[in-house]
């Protein structure tokens, strides 16, 4: 199976953060003997994401998407996608109500949050947030499985390990890539 | 200017290391006010590397690659960037003593190594290493200008600051791109 991971963050393309979500993600799909083609990064921004996705739904079955599924204005990875899958978002009362008990107390804001947060893609399988609000995301069409992830860490890492490596270890063939790394000493490499 | 950064690199696919490179420089970039439009991650392949960067210079300007500079023969970056761009690779002397006077004594490989790194494409600017062997290059066509730059941290950040940054501050508005973090305490983002 071939796989290209996609993080979504204009704080990327600014340099504040280093992207430690893809390589994670890459090792677990490599364990599972996944190949990954490509890494994409792109700012919050609907035009580029859209052809972010587009250029790699035409490469490869597997897209792992990471950030921009959190409450405010600017994490418009799920309606992005959606949009470009032809999906359309509902809302899903279970995941709303989890999210309103979470955040317990109500004020203005969170309450718009939690509803955009607990919006789903028709058909979509709900990826659980153990520690987080931001629900992951399993969409299929046409043989290709897009997941959508959390870009907060701890959060991306807890459903990477319990719900998307279960879930690809069934499908995926029962091999895995590889490697060593060899640490040597002197000058050059050669 | 719109720009891109490509890491090349096999290891980053497999999640073996975590890519620094590409957050320095967008950093650096965003000092000049140099919006950065996508980073890009390819493996040492051939075909892969060419199809990012030809896609990349339909999109923007300015590209800074990292990686693939090595002597060793899974380095194919300058290659394929020559090839790409229709520069034929030329030996240069100069860098070539350089690089056998750092190596010290040779030995098999190490000589074929030094050769391979003083190749530099036809009418390229020498971007000096002062740490390492490779040296990196500036490539300009048609008004596109592409950076290629040792993937190694400590090699890539000096050249970064003293070769990459002082040619771009010369030709790019005097403008810089202000960002701010802001950090919250609290449940929820909205």
């Amino acid at each position: 199976m071939r796989a290209e991971i996609i993080s979504v963050g204009t704080e990327h393309l600014l340099g504040q953060i280093v992207d430690t979500n893809a390589p994670y993600i890459a090792k677990k799909l490599a364990s599972l003997g996944i190949d990954v083609f490509r890494k994409t990064t792109v700012g919050d921004n609907q035009k580029r994401i859209a052809e972010v996705l587009k250029e790699s739904l035409k490469r490869v079955d597997l897209i792992i998407i990471t950030g921009g599924l959190g409450p405010t204005e600017d994490d418009i990875t799920k309606e992005v996608v959606s949009e470009v899958l032809r999906k359309r978002l509902e809302l899903n009362k279970e995941i709303f109500t989890k999210i309103e008990q979470r955040l317990a107390c109500f004020k203005k804001g969170t309450k718009r949050g939690a509803l955009k947060q607990a919006l789903i893609p028709h058909s979509a399988k709900i990826l659980r947030n153990k520690i987080g609000t931001a629900p992951g995301i399993l969409l299929e069409k046409e043989k290709k499985r897009i997941f959508i992830l959390p870009g907060v860490p701890q959060e991306m890492r807890i459903m990477m390990d319990e719900e998307v490596i279960p879930y690809l270890s069934q499908i995926s063939k029962k091999e895995c890539i590889k490697s060593h790394i060899l640490k040597l000493w002197g000058i050059g490499e050669s």
